[in-house]
C-alpha cells in the first residue's frame, strides 16, 4: 500500500490559507479552487498527498496548474476539470500514464488546482512544487531553471479546445506560446507539464510545500480561534521577518498584457509610526522599500496580511484603508542558487537590483 | 507506378504568376517562394504534382500553407522548411503517414509552399486545394465547410517551435488559436492540416486548381512573348469578366490583427472613361462597385492585373498610379452552394450584401 494521506475538509481550509500566504499576493485567490475542491470531498472524490520522499524510483509525476490571468481569474468561473483534461492531453500526447501530479506553483490558486486534478484523476499530489511560492511566469518554475525539458505541453480549456506545446526551443518560448494560447482560451486555461521522473522531481522541485501551507494555515487558523496574536504566529511557523505595520494609503495598479502591475504604499504605525514601505507589484509583490532601503526581494516571499485575522491580502484585492502587516518569509534555497536568481530574481523582474537576502538572512 | 508529373523549373515560374492571379490580390506574393523552389529543384529535389482523378482509396493527404499575416510575409522570409516540419509533426502525432500533400489555397505564396513541402517530404501534390483562390482565414476552407473534421492541426515556425491544436469545438476556434500562434511565432508559420482520406479529398476540395494556375501563367507568358495582349488571353483562358479598365487614384490601406484592410478607387478610361470603380479589400478584393453598383462578389475572383503585361498586383503592393485591367473569374461551383456562401460570400466578411454572381453567369 503506497504512502500517501488523505486530505480533509479541514485539512483544504488550512491549505487554501497557507497557499495564499505563500502566494506573496500572487497566484490568483484560492477561494473559488477550495470550493470547488470542497464539493468533490463531499461527492466522494478523494485527494490524497504523495510525501515527497515517498516518491518511487518508477513514478511518473506531471505537474499541472492553471495559466492565464488572476484579474481574470477572480471573475471568470472555470469549469473545473480543465487541469484534468490538460494532464489526460499530455498523457495521450506522450504515451505515458502519471502516477502522480505536482502543482506547477503552491502560491495562490494553482495548488489548489493540483488538488482538483488529483480528485478527477485519482490520482495523488506529490508534496512539493515549481515555486514554493507564486511566480507571474511559466519559466520560473524550478522544475525549467534546473534543465527539466520544457515540452511537451498541453492546454486545456471549458469550451474543449486542448493543445499541445509539442517543442519549444526554450522556456522562454514555453511562456510566450501558452501565454497567447490561454489568452485566446479566455485568459484562464488547465496547463499540464513537464512530464517528470522521480529523479528529476526530487532534483528540481522545492520539496515539503504543500506541508508547509497546511502548516501556515493553521497556525492561522489556532491563533485566530484562540484570540493570539496571528501574526506573530505566523512569523513563528514561518521563520519570517516583519517587515512592516501600516495602513495602505496608495495602491498604483493597471493590467498589461494580462498581467497586474503597480505600487502600493503603506503608512506606518506602532514601531514603525513615522516610516513608509512601498511594494513593487507585478502580480506578486516583489520588492519592499521602507523609507527608501531595500528590505526584501524577490525570490523571497512578501506577504501582505490583514492585522487582526493575519488574512494574506493578494494584489489584485489590496485596496486603501487596509490595515497590514507586511512580513518577509525567506525563499526555499533553491531558489536563491546564482542559476536561479538569473530566473527568478530582482533583474529578471526588470529591476536594476541585485538580490538582498531578508535581515537576519545569509 | 503512380500517375504523377514532374513539375519543370519553366512550370514553376507560370504556376506562380498563375496563383498570384488566382490570390485575388491576396494570399501573399509567391515571388520569394519561387525562388526557394527553384533553388530546391536546381539542388536535384523533385516535385510531383498527382492528377486529381488518379488518387487512390488508400491515400492520406494533408493539407499544408503557410499561416500569418502577407503584410509580415513579403518581409520577414522563411526558413523554407516550416510547412514541411508541421507535416511531420502532425504524422507523429496521429500515427499516419501521409502519402500525398495538397495545398490549402492555391492563391498567392501557399501554393508554393506546398510544393516545397512536397519538394522536402517527397511527396506528390494533389492537383486540387482548398479554396480554388486565397482567403483570409482558416475556417474558409471547403474542407471544413463540407465537414473534415477540423483538427488536429500542427504549426512549425523557424526557431523550432512546433504546436498541435489537439482539439477544437469548430474550425472558427481552430482559426483563433493558429492564428494567434502563428502571430507568436513571428507572424509568419507552417501550418498543417487537415489530414484526409481520399474519399473526403474527392468530396470537399477545389480540383484541378494547380494545373488551372498554370494554365493561367503560361497563358499570360506565352501572350507576352508573341506581344498578343496578354489581359484578353486571361480572360479567354480563365472564362472571366472584364470588370475595369483604369488608373488607381486612391489606396486606402491599414493592417488590423494583422490583416490588410482597405479601399482601392480606380478612374476609368478607354471604354470605362468617365466611371469609376471601388474595390473593397481584406487581404483579398472582395467587393467591386463601378459607378456605385456591384459588379463583383467574393467568393467569385476579383483580380487586378497590370495593364501592359497582366502581372498581377497583390494588395499590399498596389499604389496610386498603377495602370490596370480589373478581372471577375467565377468560383468554383463548390464555393458557391448555400452552406459555402454562409463561411465565404459576402455576408461572412461583415458586408450587408448577398452573393451576387458576376455579368454573364446564373
Amino acid at each position: 500500500m503506497r504512502r500517501t494521506w488523505k486530505l480533509s475538509e479541514t485539512d483544504l481550509e488550512a491549505l487554501a490559507i497557507g497557499a495564499a500566504i505563500l502566494g506573496a499576493g500572487g497566484g490568483g485567490n484560492p477561494y473559488l479552487g477550495k470550493l470547488r475542491a470542497r464539493a468533490l470531498l463531499r461527492q466522494g472524490y478523494e485527494i490524497r498527498i504523495l510525501p515527497f520522499d515517498a516518491l518511487e524510483d518508477s513514478d511518473i509525476a506531471v505537474s499541472v496548474g492553471g495559466i492565464g490571468s488572476p484579474v481574470v481569474g477572480i471573475e471568470k468561473i472555470e469549469k473545473g476539470d480543465e487541469c484534468y483534461r490538460a494532464v489526460r492531453a499530455l498523457e495521450a500526447y506522450t504515451g505515458y500514464r502519471a502516477t502522480a501530479l505536482i502543482p506547477a506553483e503552491v502560491g495562490g490558486s494553482n495548488s489548489v488546482e493540483a488538488l482538483i486534478a488529483s480528485a478527477y484523476a485519482d490520482l495523488p499530489v506529490v508534496d512539493a512544487d515549481g515555486m514554493g511560492r507564486a511566480f507571474p511566469e511559466v519559466q520560473m518554475c524550478s522544475y525549467f531553471i534546473y534543465g527539466v525539458r520544457p515540452y511537451p505541453a498541453a492546454l486545456a480549456d471549458e469550451k474543449g479546445n486542448t493543445v499541445i506545446l509539442n517543442k519549444v526551443p526554450d522556456m522562454y518560448w514555453l511562456e510566450k506560446l501558452a501565454r497567447t494560447v490561454a489568452v485566446d482560451m479566455g485568459a484562464a486555461a488547465g496547463f499540464a507539464l513537464p512530464l517528470m521522473s522521480a529523479e528529476e522531481v526530487r532534483r528540481t522541485a522545492i520539496p515539503h510545500t504543500l506541508t508547509q501551507a497546511l502548516g501556515l494555515g493553521r497556525a492561522a487558523l489556532e491563533a485566530r480561534s484562540r484570540r493570539e496574536d496571528p501574526i506573530a504566529r505566523l512569523l513563528e511557523v514561518a521563520k519570517g521577518v516583519l517587515l512592516f505595520i501600516g495602513k495602505v494609503v496608495d495602491v498604483q495598479r493597471r493590467v498589461e498584457m494580462g498581467f497586474a502591475r503597480g505600487q502600493v504604499r503603506v503608512e506606518g504605525f506602532e514601531v514603525f509610526r513615522g516610516s513608509t514601505l512601498v511594494i513593487d507589484i507585478q502580480n506578486e509583490n516583489l520588492i519592499a522599500c521602507r523609507d527608501g532601503e531595500v528590505v526584501a526581494t524577490v525570490p523571497d516571499l512578501i506577504t501582505v496580511l490583514q492585522l487582526e485575522t493575519a488574512e494574506p491580502i493578494t494584489t489584485e484585492t489590496l485596496r486603501y484603508g487596509f490595515r497590514v502587516a507586511i512580513v518577509g518569509i525567506p525563499a526555499h534555497p533553491r531558489l536563491k542558487t546564482p542559476q536561479a536568481i538569473e530566473v527568478v530574481g530582482p533583474r529578471a523582474f526588470g529591476y536594476d537590483l541585485g538580490y538582498r537576502p531578508l535581515e537576519g538572512e545569509v
